[in-house]
């Protein structure tokens, strides 16, 4: 399997993450998604969406869209949970992820470390941040008589909204008032096999702490 | 089973035509999403998110997020393949749907039917309906060698999408230029338990009108 992504990209460390956990073997080939490396012809035709993660298989088929490729990924496996309920509760919360949590949290991220300094997105800020922070709002209400999103374990809806929300400072939005969310993300970062996201690279983080 | 929802709204229409189309019996209990009725005390406790749709079971147990409460419905019925590569392609679209599709077509539509003539947010429009039309294009594209978007057969990756596509021309988003989605679309009109979306009030339709 290889797996097309941009590493600080929180959607393609979501892949690579549960990749990592359940100890398969993949190829993982970088494509910034900032500079126009996913909307190549060649990366078009793999995914006409123009976005990366995506998945390819060894017979060319592919899979697009970080939730659905770590829905397929941990079927059968302890990561997604049985009982269909559950599960259903769990494919909430990674729609939530990408409806109420991601378009605030890590495109706020993005405007700070990918964007420049005068860029005109930046006029965006306080509305995302504010919108970010109803997201985690809603998260911490539910850790606070919960210990996952994936049902009673560890899981796929925790890979999802794990992947933003540990570099929500890098937009700019601080988890001070969400202790719950705090050890929720310290116990992710226990978890066997777990990665860490990497680094913005020395422009971007140069950028973010500009941002601050 | 206990629907709440806004019937002018393509997220919440999904779910009823789902029902409707399985045959299952269900109360429908109408919250507008434009005035602050899904942010009441009472619907917050249940939804903290504060959005419909979401259903409520007999026990109290609550599903929100449009497309996770389809994929609940939907299983073991034909509405959702057995395959798993099938499975994941029509969860990829739903996902597709939530994240590159609606916060164009849907946002677009409701600016132009639910916010005043003179609203500031008016200002998004040009944006949303070039986004729009990319993500129709992707569609139109899919078309082009398939029928469907849930595997080989009508489901709910296609209710998904069907819900915001329909009305894509309240936003002022045109599919004139889409001759596959047209002829989906009209595939969908003609299966068998299809229930049309509530049309706009006469409000909403006036203002979708001055918004052309």
């Amino acid at each position: 399997m290889t797996v097309y992504g941009f590493s600080p990209s929180g959607n393609c460390h979501k892949v690579r993450l549960l990749l990592e956990q359940l100890g398969r073997d993949y190829r993982w080939v970088e494509k910034r998604s900032d500079d126009g490396s996913t909307r190549t012809p060649e990366m078009l035709a793999k995914n006409p969406n123009g976005k990366v993660p995506f998945i390819e298989l060894d017979d060319g088929r592919v899979l697009t869209e970080s939730n659905a490729i770590l829905h397929w990924l941990a079927e059968g496996t302890s990561f997604l949970p049985d009982d269909p309920w559950l599960r259903a509760q769990a494919l909430s919360w990674m729609f939530f992820e990408q409806y109420s949590h991601e378009p605030y949290i890590a495109v706020a991220r993005f405007i700070c470390g990918w964007t420049p300094i005068d860029s005109p997105r930046r006029a965006d800020l306080p509305r995302l941040r504010e919108r970010g922070h109803q997201a985690l709002a809603v998260m911490e209400r539910h850790l606070s008589s919960q210990s996952w999103f994936s049902g009673d374990r560890y899981g796929i809806a925790d890979i999802a909204l794990f992947a933003y929300t540990c570099v929500a400072d890098h937009g700019g939005i601080a988890l001070e008032r969400y202790p719950a969310i705090r050890d929720w993300l310290s116990r992710i970062e226990r978890t066997p096999g777990f990665v860490p996201m990497s680094a913005p690279d020395p422009a971007a983080r140069a950028l973010i702490d500009q941002s601050a």
